[in-house]
């Protein structure tokens, strides 16, 4: 079954265009990474900054990241972005979000990212360490 | 008596702040922008894309900016931001933006625009536009 | 026999990095972008903005793109980076990029870009048109 | 006389324009960041990441910034930086940016940041520190 999936809607800024009048490629990768944050803070409950304290690790780094566009994004455009985990894995896991625009998938982005903690032998190195078993659990369907 | 004001509330993402673990400058100025659309938008009930085409202008241009940095801005801040137009002349405009966190204020930010238009002896060419009296009058309180 | 490649060498810049210190992902992006009009400026002799005008399209816009993050990229850090078209198709291309800091391999960037001119029978939309074969001979090496 | 002035070149990149294509604001103030980094290199022979360690303070937070938008930049132009202290006080300095186009000024810039060191009586906390004299002199020409 599948795992929690998390929505939020934006509009695109003036900011985020380029000069052929659309969202330039890099605030998509912006807009996965939030949605990434907001994902966990629905499905695990705890505010973006507090995620790493109240879970022991260091951060979810980021090791693949890719994007297929589609249709353009256009300044005041209003976006609905889904984001969801579409594997876990021992120590890392794969998010989906989707970007539809007036009813039509505009991207589709993928984020692999690390569960990392502090190396316990060396706490000045990050490893990658297994997500709990309860962490997982959250994300699945009630 | 005082122009309306817009309120907006967004949460301080992780991409917007730097390696002191707080709110990088330069994006407190998208934060302004953005304001400002949204109190033009608020105030004359048109859509940010819209705007130029619905007052037969070319935009809004920035030519003066500011900020006093009052107190950091951490990933996850809650900020209220405030916006207004503190003063209409001729052609152009100051906008008041101020971002409040937990109820102090963190940023002040002044913008001063220019309504810009065509100008209708050399269309290639902008030049500053008087801003309708119907325009300003949209900002006052009624 | 492999395509031209572009050099570039650039040092990370404080804006550039998020709370962990590191280049946030969209920044490298923006890298991946600023190395493909490099390369077509050095491997056609024609500045950025004079591409699209001089070769008769509109632009090269981004189908996909994509990134693997191997090692971190720091404030201040030396990045060489490498630029090169890794396969032109009839009407598409990949560009692939390789970020690289004290002599190990950092970043890997994959875009996929489109040559993309106005649809002869409607000048308001934009479609796929033939790389011509002496676009291509330029990347070739002598 | 006038504190030593640091000269940099840079190409507008096409991810830092909007979509009247032109640099849209708050990248200035990233190449005002930028600028001031670079400035302080060269006069203190300590690259950015060095120099919080070498002077023992853990940054240059800024206060106040401003900018005067004079004419527009646009993707592809050439644009020549100049970064100076205007005034150092006690414990902050005022640093003025001149980013000038093919020989014209187009944008004035100004900064002001703090001396900033951890409060010996609450490391936890920062505090404005007096800017040692002999920093100040290596700003002054010989």
């Amino acid at each position: 079954m599948a795992n929690f999936l998390h929505r939020r809607q934006f509009t695109v800024q003036w900011s985020q265009c380029d000069p052929a009048g659309l969202v330039f490629n890099s605030r998509f990768f912006e807009y996965f990474d939030w949605g990434t944050w907001m994902l966990f803070e629905a499905a695990l409950g705890v505010r973006p900054p507090d995620l790493a304290g109240a879970f022991g690790i260091v951060g979810l780094p980021l090791v693949d990241a890719g994007a297929r566009f589609i249709a353009p994004a256009r300044f005041g455009d209003i976006v609905e972005q889904t984001s969801q985990v579409s594997e876990f894995r021992r120590s890392s896991f794969d998010v989906e979000h989707r970007l539809t625009i007036r009813g039509e998938l505009a991207v589709e982005g993928r984020e692999t990212r690390v569960w990392a903690a502090r190396d316990p032998a060396d706490p000045a190195r990050i490893k990658a360490a297994p997500i709990p078993a309860e962490i997982i659990a959250r994300f699945r369907p009630a």
